[in-house]
């Protein structure tokens, strides 16, 4: 089969692999059919991932239909389209039990990481069972693809930690497809009273404006400006609430300039060095920093939610390439201010439309 | 001053009263300027209400403006605008500090109840820095009044005794304001995945689905009929979250028929006799059953979220009446099915419009 | 093999069965080494428990040792010493999802009821990898058996749903081993400022009081002398929790008199027939009413729990008998007030201690 | 009257000072009987505190009898034993409305900071039926000096912050009054299942062991061999809460590198600088931190706890002085080193005891 292989820093190859096969009971095979990049593979060719050595294929987003099972999965059967969780999940252990599969003993952030991932014409996944979910019916596969990591990580890592009340102030960093779709989240699930978002390129701002965001605000005229411009539109109060979704030092300072008292910080970042974290303003202002990775245990419910429409990830869906455009589709993803890319699907089957816009 | 007094069962009559004074510190007086008309006021002229007695200026809805202050205010100033909480709140006892006012040991429902209330000229309003909410500039005070109850009850005694997550399917029984009011925040202010309302009149279900209820059901074809067609839209699973705002034996049936396992029933009747609690049935299904006075402790977070234009209670106000029409008022409100009637407001100021609608 | 078979109403009889074997690529079959009888297998010799039909081995809990396993369990290995639960959790519905696998849409409480159980030599344990647990070292395995049902149904059912805050006042309605064992969870992982039990029985009320109680209360001088007693330690303000423990309408109409406002129902019992819900004093007060079938999600924290010391209920076993004494067993257990009862576990080894007390 | 004056940088001077009397209506005046010195107070004499300048009288701690009362305070009558809250709260703020009194809009942390305070025979205290509490009988007046500051800081900035679940690990850096306080706290209304307290003399960590720890740990060998040796009792997972009752960048660091997958850091410290976070450790480790300036909002639930016994301050009183020993107290609380000293009470009335130890 056909694979995107990690070769060393900043390059990957298409590659013939063998094709997975069933390595325990509880496994599954699933026949890729749409797979997409993720910010993280772009951390992957950075370098800045240990645990990816080269020779890996990439890849922990995707839809497929189920090739093989082993003995132990009961709750699927072959030829069932299916979602893959970006998060392995053994259901049993202790974390698992406790909603929190991101910490799975044997399992969490493994595909494209520790074990070969979704961007191949087929895949391997461990505790099927668990890290697997039907597709519905009348869901859009290409779309589904988003449900692997943008959903659950803009909903738990950045609106559930962040703990929004009904009336709340809500202010969001960053303007990718997190810092959009947590946009959607926050506005069309809970009850913010006013939400901002800070970003960089004007023409995502001009989106997340059209998108219902109450105030768009650019940092480029520096990260000072930024502040004073998103404590104005709290009357100087700061906001209950802080996405925190670009993940550098720079938007965590401005994340803890923002939040006022008894305010929360979501951090969604991904993160290689240390941040000041500014205790001498904040140790009696009552506020609350959490950090996620993402636990896609919310991935059932995000499923229902996209079905009754109450929020619409198909704008998140800017590009669709074929597996032999794979490069053409990493560079999109790589530029966004160049493509106006937000997540590009990369589709396995024949046929693709010459136009390569969804 | 003139005044709406409760004389006996089923009658009330305007009499002439002295205007109140300031009896403790902690008081203030309010010049009303609109007040309404309370599903409660209609129980204490049913008699139901013992504590209640013959001669009390009924009402516990307002806005007005502050015409004299106790020494022990500092928060309000004369001639300020001013919201009427139907709650008395001293603030201090252990109650209050636990942000459940309606149980406030010198407090609670008191106004039209146990002193004079606030279908008058003026009115006496004791612990009046719990008690008076300053009004916000650009709030129609006709439509603030709605703040003084109905919102903070369908928001604390529904919406939160509900405890609608994002997802949940919810039902609301009942299409009085209350229940209406609920769906309305339901919607705006949480991310479930489907309403469903139930009543009786045609013309408010139909109101319940220009509103966005994903469904709409008549009890009128029997009870047994409402509960299939209900849970049928639930797959049989039953509703997450069910608010009963109706108040009646056959409504509470009703709410435990529907609640699914797991689920929440959010009481919000007024009752005078035991209900059945079908424990036969419900033993094992995981559910929470929670009732709740109005505490009011809500309401600055409601005038926030209204003046972000998150909810709009202005289709609550069905008429305006002046006070001299106050009869008039009473029996419109006391029929909604010939008058369509959800809240009358009462304006005490001459130059009333001839058009009493608003 | 020996099994204990409901053979109809009021009637057991020790039957000569074939040995399960697997069905399933996620069963198990284990070696029964203690079980014991629950007040849930008295209801089915009452003939109050439809879902169990003539013909079916009782019992819902045990401990023993892995004699073999389904393909697809990987979690455990044969020979391992396990406890069983009396819950089965497929892991991966939507209720076990959500941690109330009690509603597991191939599970539940299906052992002793649906299909065969535990007072025998083997048991086939669907779903093995959620429905067992690794025994830890020592931990007497006697003792053991009360964690598959008696620890998780007082904790869930009692202590987590009455939401016992520090500082609250504590009402434990009911001396039997849930009782008993939710005054040691209250007293020993929460801060109650008091607790007090109501329960029948004079020497249960003495344990009571030994273990720490701070009010003993009989209902038999009568229950509105119950009431009156027990409001007098709370000055009249009612109890902020109220753990039901016996399941008796009369016992449920004391909790609704005990309960404060503001306060929480936890009803455990299992009922045949309605109960009065008196919302006519209640609708006003702020309560809260949660019923729940154990879901047995907080078993490893029990285990836990118990390893560190922390609660001990060793004191829940009170006899202990061989197989072959199991009419015994059950006569012993169904009279309390004669032996003195509390568990009887039931050891299936042969050499069992003359004395049968353990 | 007698105060105690801070002068500036290092020095304090008892000083005569008019008595102070109301200014408004809600304030009252308290005759102090006993005070005490908080680590506060030191942070002030060494200049960190920008907000207290010379000539101000010293002090946010103290129970004293009611002098005189403003026309506004209803809740209290002259010559009525009280506890002074170290936070001065308005209660009908937004933020005092919502439990959060240490952002009062006017109060907060003011008494001997930004107003004269309680070091001193007399104290004007605002908005006096939200800072003050009645004395309990029985409650020794100067043990209840702690129920001013140490306690409502360590429950809600240590205790409720952490977020102890039943069957928690839990530790405590920090020896003083504090972190003894939060060790008695989670032992004895929490359930954990271990609790390691980290410290640096070894009297104190003597203490702990005997207050009930598991683990006492000194950091004077290195904070890397804590760190192992304190990760070592949790197996190396980790801490499920770090209750952090030091305030220094290496205690904040010692905190990071102790708390567990999904663990909590309750930071109590007072900061004049920023600390390292982090973040590329934690940001996928599902963590959380929390700062709170005590609020003091639950000092009745504390009262409450006091008085059944299920806590004890009695231990935190190490010495008591008269007033005219107050320079022989404040250095015996800044050496505990030298005098064991925990918490030092200053009584003002005649007649001390000869030996100043309790």
């Amino acid at each position: 089969m056909k694979a995107v292989v990690y070769t060393g820093k900043d390059t990957i190859s298409v590659e013939e692999r063998p094709k997975p096969s069933l390595l325990e009971s509880t496994d599954a095979i699933v026949k890729v059919q749409h797979t997409t990049i993720c910010g993280t593979d772009l951390h992957i060719l950075q370098g800045h991932v240990q645990t990816c050595t080269p020779g890996r294929i990439l890849g922990h987003e995707g839809v497929g239909i189920i090739e093989s099972l082993g003995t132990g999965v009961t709750r699927f059967s072959v030829g069932q389209p299916v979602l893959i969780s970006c998060i392995t999940s053994c259901g049993s252990c202790n974390f698992c039990r406790k909603r929190m599969p991101s910490q799975c003993t044997s399992g969490g952030w493994i595909l494209g990481n520790t074990i070969d991932g979704t961007q191949a014409e087929y895949v391997r996944i461990p505790h099927a069972s668990f890290s697997l979910h039907a597709l519905p019916n009348g869901l859009d596969p290409k779309v589904a693809v988003t449900l692997s990591d943008v959903l659950p990580t803009a909903y738990e890592c950045g609106i559930l930690n962040g703990q929004i009340q009904p009336g709340s102030t809500v202010a969001i960093i960053g303007t990718g497809p997190i810092g959009l779709m947590a946009l959607q989240m926050a506005r069309n699930l809970f009850g913010p009273s006013m939400t901002a978002v800070i970003g960089r390129g004007q023409p995502r701002l001009d989106t997340a404006k059209e998108m219902g965001a109450d105030h768009a605000i650019s940092v480029l005229r520096g990260q000072a400006d930024a502040v004073t411009a998103a404590l104005a539109v709290t009357n100087k109060h700061g906001f209950d609430v802080v996405i925190e979704a670009v993940g550098s030092t720079d938007s965590f300072e401005l994340a803890q300039a923002l939040v006022g008292p008894g305010g929360t910080i979501a951090s969604l970042g991904v993160f290689g060095t240390p941040c000041d974290l500014h205790l001498e303003d904040l140790w009696h202002r009552n506020i609350c920093i959490r950090t996620r990775l993402v636990d896609a245990c919310t991935t059932p419910d995000l499923l229902k939610i996209v079905e009754s429409g109450k929020i619409s990830p198909h704008f998140l869906v800017s590009h669709n390439f074929s597996f032999d455009q794979i490069h053409k589709a990493y560079e999109t993803f790589q530029t966004p201010s160049k493509y106006g890319s937000l997540k590009v699907v990369i589709s396995m089957s024949e046929g693709q439309p010459a136009n390569p816009k969804l």
